[in-house]
């Protein structure tokens, strides 16, 4: 029995490690794979972090022995070594030629809705008219070349027949890729609806979820990503392209063993793939990395930071060598202003905070509860005919405002911008004194003419329309990112406050507040800095973004200038939303679909111990374990069948219940199945024993015994009864734990499962505890 | 006994865990503090990182809970939640101010070596010439209010016998500074010298250092690195400054309970202030956080993110709004290039990362042994005589060179410089064509004019003279910092090879790798970028930051342009400084101290168990236990007094070995202390029982027993003696543990402490294991 053991064990503890390494190898018999197989997980199972982690030491310790024994191996080694590199870089490269191409596919259909090129017909507006010769600059939104569809089919370009039809054909288009891409997302890839984002979190947290990051998802996600974004809808291309990037990690990964055949390897590079994605998505390298760092990784070692890092300015720096957007600029928002911000302007800044905060909560409620209703009701079973009804909607309530009628990321382009001289925008039609001179940098505060009154109006229209809309567009059955239809809102928001304190800045200089830094004929309000504070404020509302998010709107602006304007809602919209509900639309969708997600800003502070939460509780029946030496094969075949628990405890008997050690379902279903095949003698009746030595009752009688001790870890995790689950919440996020067993002074309790844990986190916050997904 | 409880134990784990909550409160007893005193740790001890945040959660609950009683609790429960912030606040706006303090008085006293300003002699020389009305533009390096040494004692300014007067007089003050620096650290706080961040990445993982953040601290270094970086010796102020930052942060936390009274969260906060020191060092606040997070932090939760965040923010723009500098600007060496680089180009640049990693390898080999040498021969008796000596043999051999008798700091801001049409420095000293029109921001290629060419000897002098005076520098009694000087050596070495590249550009145009990028007249090679390349690469090589290196330097030009010119060079010092040996200067330092650091970083890869690393060994005696009711008062107090472990398992018996829990020494000493003072009957013989009930035997007889349940902890960390060394050096170091006790089938075999841990990592990797200090 193990008492015996222990002289021996103490006799072999005086050596030093390295004899002990060659003098009890046995002892490690169960660091090595058994059989090629029982690595992988099942779908929808959690995967064990500890374990991945030493197979992983236990490959590098091979390779490092076997490379000092020949210089092919030494090659075989350094290759190895250099693989993580390797892999940033094709997943950087791709990601950038993905995103790169899809911005100019984007460009092209957004434009096709309207009219098209004539002297090139996959030229995009923009495209089509700075390559002809006979544009002006005065001239440059009116070229030739450039035809909409009444113009090229009835050769009238004004009046209400072409208005009509040019209606009707824009809607058509949009309902015509819209359906395209809810067709492609249902017949062959329905993984690549949705923003992905919440899933990815829940994947890099430790979850299976087979074929999310397949080569099908990747593909279809890019292409339909193209045709959610060109219909017009509510939706942006940010969080799709974080998942099309960590499809791309995925594929990568099948290319080296290191990271295909350990999940825990694999999910290093899906967190640099997920910085390389959002590096894209905004053109901010910096803030990707510390998205990723802050949103959606789940375990990141310090190590990935360098090589996110990396991964993120390859993606970047192929971004910009493609340069879809015309202007070398690697950013998605290009500004500059030249004035300066002042304190007095902090009170609108953060009064856009508590807008951003309230969009926040009402984006969240109001998606989540649509979204529900989804799942329940009728709704769920035509997701097709949703989303045609969607964009139909969207697009005949689109075409009459010019803000809406136009891409989405535009509009916040134009929001953004300063008025400079030679501003052609509605939104800059500000009344002109001719006696003033005018520098292009530089340009004092004036009235607002007509054309800003009317652009105010319209803008007031955009925000209702977006804001009801986004609520019922996030969620369909089409790749949708909300971060543009977030900063669309905040922007709007924002430049109709920027306007408002310029305008009262100018025609009431005098008041105490303006008096001391806002004369007459100085430049002192900037409008488009409002709309930036305003899109950061609502971003961070909805997705409780805090550094990241202020560190890629720095990135845009590249200034420092800017930071505390930017901080300053950020912060005020982070609490605001969280005094109405703590969680982000990620963790809500998480929670929605009941993903097993161990939060780790979740702080779990009730005084409740292990003992409440393990199982088996009273009235079930007692624990599934195994004893080491007098379990038959046939009663572990009965037991495999009856359960469907992921593994069972082995102890030293029924009796004294003292733990030794704990046996996965799939290894030991595989080693019964192998033995039962291959071994003689192997019949039910045998004695499955567990111990080192053979057992003296199998010495003497038949049938011959099994003995599994290879595949028994003898280093299962425990804790005391006692212990506080603050804690043991704690070392299932830390240690990424699949399952810890329970004890009392050596005597095996109970068992608790991540699923335990999760289950009780949400019973204690008066949470629905049944919702969530077996692990 | 334990077993017959059980029964009980199952019955109570059927309710709900409200229910239990208040039926088994006594189950929770441990969690409360007993005596006041106890939860603090003895100087030069590892705190406990559960023990630390379980008291916290406990905290925060009664709060809580009280908050709902009255209004009055309510807000100081608002204040409690809100005092990180204003911890925070008073951090960053505390190290914006002392930095900018000693900016100012670093300024003043490098130039008072030299000269005095007459019309105010508190005025540094930049500040004295450019507040005269009387320089023009032409001659802003010569004002006649500033006058040096001889000129204001002889009146003659130039010739032999003035330059002699200027010498000796620069070689008196640079003594004098010294000299008072290291009496100021002899004298008052030992603790001020050095660069402070080995202690503090040390302390921040977890260890106690009383005073190393203290009061005298904050102040004596504060004094001190103004003295000693004015001495005009090879040391910059940016490692003390995160010292200092700390000492602030410090200071603050005593103001809070929240924080002075528990050493977890008191870490927290010492995290967020090194990010402020650095962001007010360099001017860069998002490179001060990720270098916080790479390179100082050790248990780095997200929430820290956004307040360090904060607080680098808050301090950068204190410091600006102090403006030392006096040009607005935040970043300590503001550049703007204005020509792209080339492809061909990226060979120097790897050529200077290789450069960098030697120097980097030399540096630490070299100061590792100086420093060796100082502690273990009569040098380490003499501080203040070695200070001496070395700031002489500095200032002696930096007066004849210009190059290294101004500030270190100026002299990197001059190399990183592109010289401009205004420029009037030496090294700017090309043969101009006066044929060719002269725009101030692109100048063509020229040939160096006979200023470049003794400006590179000069320089090369200067590279050998601080690569050998660093070593000796470093590791002084005086404040130290060696970002500066590795930058300066990096930058010297690049503006050599800058200027060899253009020359050879500008002579050799028709060369093959130069033909397609290098056109006669055109401004293709930017030698200032070069030393910016050679002072990342060099400090990358001795520090190992990669991520927050390339960060920061990306924050001083404002450009993602040259972001891969810094990677590469980065990346390549990096892998070249790493094959000559893993550890950076602070990890050097901290196993030269035998700091008890366990490193994040480090892979721990050997095949042993937790059997070959727990003690007591064969050779040892007995693990010193207690048992649950059969020792008395005396035995324990035997114990206490023979043995000095930081604790002992509690066991069911002697025979059966099987662990109950685990009892702090401290807690037990002061227990007995008190009982016995205060408990009427508690005798030397009295039994000591730590079961739930009263034991049987203690009923019917006398003395009266001790009953000590309350320390008892019911819920040690336990491993099996199977588990990989792998998993329990994970363990240490992910949940911060002190010590782990180590079972077999619930019987207790012995005890593993960080200490044992850091031993056997140090025995494996073939290092003195007899070096690491007591925990």
């Amino acid at each position: 029995s193990v008492g015996n053991q222990r002289p021996d064990l103490a006799g072999s503890t005086g050596a030093t490690p390295s004899e002990e390494m060659n003098g009890t190898g046995n002892l490690m018999d169960f660091l090595d794979e058994p059989f090629p197989d029982v690595s992988t997980y099942e779908d929808f199972h959690t995967i064990d972090w500890l374990r991945e982690k030493s197979r992983d030491t236990d490959r590098h310790r091979k390779i490092t022995i076997k490379s000092k024994e020949s210089y092919w191996e030494l090659i075989k080694s350094l290759l190895d070594a250099w693989s993580g590199w390797v892999v940033m870089l094709l997943i950087g490269m791709l990601t950038g030629t993905l995103a790169g191409v899809i911005d100019l596919a984007v460009d092209w259909m957004t434009d096709l809705k309207e009219g098209v090129c004539l002297s090139a017909f996959y030229y995009s507006r923009e495209q089509c008219c700075w390559t002809s010769n006979e544009t002006t600059f005065d001239d440059r939104d009116k070229c030739p070349q450039w035809q909409k569809w009444a113009e090229l089919m009835t050769g009238h370009s004004e009046g209400a027949g072409a208005y009509v039809l040019n209606y009707f054909l824009y809607v058509l288009w949009a309902l015509l890729f819209s359906f395209l891409a809810v067709s492609l997302v249902r017949v062959f890839a329905p993984y690549a609806c949705g923003s992905g984002i919440p899933e990815i979190k829940t994947i890099l947290s430790g979850f299976i979820i087979r074929g999310y990051l397949g080569k099908w998802t990747l593909l279809i996600k890019t292409v339909t990503l193209v045709l959610a974004v060109s219909s017009g809808l509510s939706l942006g291309k940010e969080g799709p392209l974080v998942h099309v990037a960590c499809c791309c990690g995925n594929l990568f990964c099948s290319l080296f063993s290191k990271y295909s055949k350990n999940e825990g390897k694999r999910r290093e590079v899906l967190s640099a793939a997920a910085a390389a994605g959002v590096s894209v998505a905004f053109g901010a390298p910096i803030g990707g990395v510390l998205f990723s760092l802050e949103e959606v990784s789940y375990y990141f070692p310090l190590k990935t930071l360098w090589r996110s890092f990396f991964a993120a300015l390859v993606a970047a720096f192929t971004l910009r060598a493609i340069n879809p957007f015309g202007n070398s600029r690697l950013v998605l928002f290009y500004v500059e202003y030249h004035t300066p911000w002042y304190m007095a302007e902090l009170v609108p800044f953060i009064l856009l905070g508590v807008f951003g905060g309230l969009w926040g909560t009402l984006f969240i409620r109001g998606n989540i509860a649509w979204c529900r209703r989804r799942k329940t009701t009728l709704l769920g079973k035509y997701p097709v005919l949703e989303v045609i009804v969607i964009t139909g909607i969207t697009a005949v309530l689109a075409f009459p405002n010019p803000y809406t009628r136009r891409s989405t990321s535009e509009l916040i382009s134009e929001l953004f911008n300063d008025c400079g001289a030679l501003e052609s925008s509605q939104l800059c039609d500000y009344v002109n004194n001719p006696n003033m001179s005018r520098p292009v940098d530089d340009i004092p505060d004036r009235p607002a003419g007509p054309g800003v009154y009317s652009a105010l109006w319209q803008l007031a229209l955009a925000l209702i329309f977006k804001i009801v809309i986004t609520i019922f567009t996030f969620g369909m059955k089409i790749p949708s990112g909300l971060f543009i239809p977030s900063m669309a809102v905040g922007a709007i928001a924002g430049r109709i406050v920027g306007i408002a304190v310029e305008q009262m800045a100018y025609h009431h200089h005098d008041w105490i507040i303006f008096k001391n830094w806002c004369r007459p004929g100085a430049d002192c309000v900037t409008p488009g800095l409002y709309a930036m504070v305003g899109a950061a404020a609502c971003l961070g509302g909805v997705t409780r973004m805090t550094v990241s998010l202020v560190v890629i709107m720095f990135e845009l602006t590249g200034g420092l200038e800017y930071i505390v304007p930017l901080m300053a809602a950020a912060v005020t919209s982070k609490w605001v939303a969280d005094a109405f509900g703590k969680e982000g639309i990620y963790e809500s969708h998480i929670q929605l679909n009941g993903y097993p997600y161990l939060d780790v800003r979740d702080e779990f502070t009730h005084r409740t111990l292990a003992t409440d939460v393990m199982r088996p509780r009273r009235s079930e029946p007692p624990l599934a374990v195994l004893t080491q030496d007098s379990t038959t094969v046939e009663d572990v075949e009965t037991l495999i069948k009856d359960t469907d628990y992921n593994g069972f405890p082995v102890v030293v008997s029924r009796e004294s219940e003292r733990l030794i050690g704990f046996v996965q379902r799939r290894e030991l279903t595989v080693a019964i199945k192998t033995a039962r095949q291959k071994q003689d003698g192997v019949v039910s009746s045998s004695v499955v024993y567990f111990t080192e030595d053979n057992p003296q009752v199998a010495e003497a009688c038949d049938p011959q015994p099994l003995k599994l001790r290879r595949i028994l870890n003898l280093s299962p995790f425990t804790v005391t009864d006692h212990t506080p689950m603050e804690t043991v919440v704690d070392i299932f996020r830390k240690l990424g734990l699949r399952q810890c067993l329970v004890t009392r002074s050596g005597r095996l309790l109970g068992i608790i499962t991540k699923k335990d844990v999760l289950r009780h986190m949400a019973q204690m916050m008066n949470q629905d505890p049944e919702s969530i997904m077996f692990n």
